[in-house]
């Protein structure tokens, strides 16, 4: 009886074999084996994304798994990590030709070079649908060295990095509500930028990232230190493009997510060294839009401060029963 | 302005932030932090699990959580792992209460005390449906004492631990097609048990587990070992209620899935260690069904050797393109 191996394995052989990095053992065994590291704590997270959730059915393939990636990587980025690995899992409907896993394949091959990570393993499944992914990235930091959300101070500041709001307006271009003459917008939306390295240990005292709108991860970073936070909304820079919504609107972009930008407490002696441009070669940028103080809560100061919406980001699930269909953003 | 958390924060406090680990940061920051564990390597694996594939909906909620945690664990037992923690994203459909979780998690609870490791981090996000879970399991083991599948010779006997077919007849139990009085059989489809400890470095060479159907499992191991298989129907230990199947049907068993025993090469000098019951507290045995040869492919010898049915296993990809509802076996 000749041995020839199911569809499953010639498909993971095509497109994600090519993936692997060394320790993933050629996916042909039940799991990767990663050599100690000494001296190195390892870093890891996981995150998942869901069709009509996360992203539209006619999005790029390409995109989409670097998307899944740069979500996963903008985690590193916030505990200050360095990407070593990933494994992903996929559910996978009906109707999703060759020819997509090829392009999502190749659109991780790209980001796995520019990032510097391997697959590690994996596991693809069958589902009725929507498309559902999840991948679970490993990074390795000096221990001791990770940034944490809890370690932010009374007096420091709060510093953004980038620009607030591109995600957001790329849903709505997306969905035809605003402009988007040369794709920017709906380009941000789909492909983030993780902030890797920007977030530096021995500057950066307290770290989280931007995924489920500004207002609502800055609530986190405060709480988990125990403090308050008084924000002006007049300083946060936000992304080119928003003056297309309405005066008052825009502040609709402190709530709006998937932007993947960094948030940090700083304290003020540090401010010139986390600005230093030799740390920030891609000029990305960093603006402090507030400070945190004794208390709890966040308070809303100076211009703009009564214009922003009472909504602050999103959840995913309704409280006790879950809901579908949160918006994708 | 209140700092209320949103809904999906509460629901990953109730549920999951009581199985969260020390290295887990209650869940509270972007990813978990694991200090450097010198001498030892990190053994890691993924796999996913969907609605009405690989568990029906009427499946009761904490056999769900567990048996993806043990199919899991049963690719750390394959390479001779011991467990240390775990990753999960679920992406959750309407419909699913508030009681379903809690027992969901409840089922966790128990595993994890079972086998001894703790929840490191993951995500929840929404779906139009179906329920689909992926787990990334971490473990560890002595830096070079992992089990390859690439491990046999020729010469090498073929064991299998415990009974096999044990799933499958549950699932067709479950499906009505035949009698199970006592509910062993759904049993064993619902909750697999890892066959952790049984693979033990030295006296085994290469080892898979049994997931996909015996007879492709085993397919694996001797191709990963460039060797063929001479494999004895007879031998095969078939799970208490195979007779309820036609005599000829019996031999279904090779090719069901969702066992989860272990498939083991071990020379013949050490087939006396394998089995030395010290070892096997749980008197889960093991039974040798062939030998490693020179040469591919399997060849199926003895009594039952013609009446074995075509059909090795499953995938649950089709070449090309994916296809939806594979057996759930």
């Amino acid at each position: 009886m000749p041995d020839a191996p199911p569809p499953e394995f010639a498909f993971i052989a095509r497109h994600f074999a090519p993936l692997a990095g060394p320790h993933a053992l050629g996916l042909r065994d039940d799991a990767a084996v990663l050599p100690p590291r000494p001296g190195r704590a390892l870093v890891i997270a996981a995150d998942a994304m869901v069709e009509h959730v996360h992203f539209l059915p006619d999005d790029p393939p390409d995109d989409l798994g670097r998307k899944l990636l740069r979500t996963n990587l903008s985690d590193l980025a916030a505990m200050g990590a360095a990407p070593t690995g990933y494994l992903m899992t996929l559910a996978i409907p009906p109707g999703r030709d060759d020819a997509f896993f090829a392009a999502f394949a190749a659109g991780l091959a790209d980001d796995q070079a520019r990032f510097g990570l391997s697959l590690l393993g994996g596991d693809t499944v069958s589902t009725a649908g929507p498309l559902a992914m999840s991948l679970t990235i490993l990074g390795e930091v000096e221990p001791g060295a990770e940034i944490r959300r809890a370690g932010a101070r009374a007096g420091d500041g709060l510093w953004v990095s980038g620009t607030i709001g591109r995600a957001g307006l790329g849903l709505r271009a997306r969905r035809g509500d605003i402009e988007d003459p040369d794709g920017s917008l709906v380009h941000a939306y789909r492909l983030p930028q993780p902030r890797l390295g920007l977030a530096r240990a021995g500057i950066v005292r307290a770290a989280i990232d931007v995924s489920d709108g500004l207002l609502q991860d800055a609530g986190h970073l405060a709480a988990a230190s125990g403090l308050g936070l008084e924000i002006e909304p007049a300083l946060v820079p936000l992304a080119e493009g928003h003056d297309r919504l309405g005066p008052d609107e825009r502040w609709w972009c402190l709530s709006c997510g998937d932007d993947y930008e960094l948030l940090a407490a700083v304290a003020p002696d540090d401010a010139a060294a986390l600005c230093d441009p030799a740390f920030d070669p891609d000029r990305v940028g960093w603006t402090r839009i507030g400070r945190f103080t004794e208390g709890d809560g966040i308070a809303l100061r100076g211009p703009g401060a009564d214009s922003v919406p009472e909504r602050r980001g999103f959840s995913h699930i309704s409280d006790g029963a879950p809901r579908p269909g949160a918006p994708a953003a």
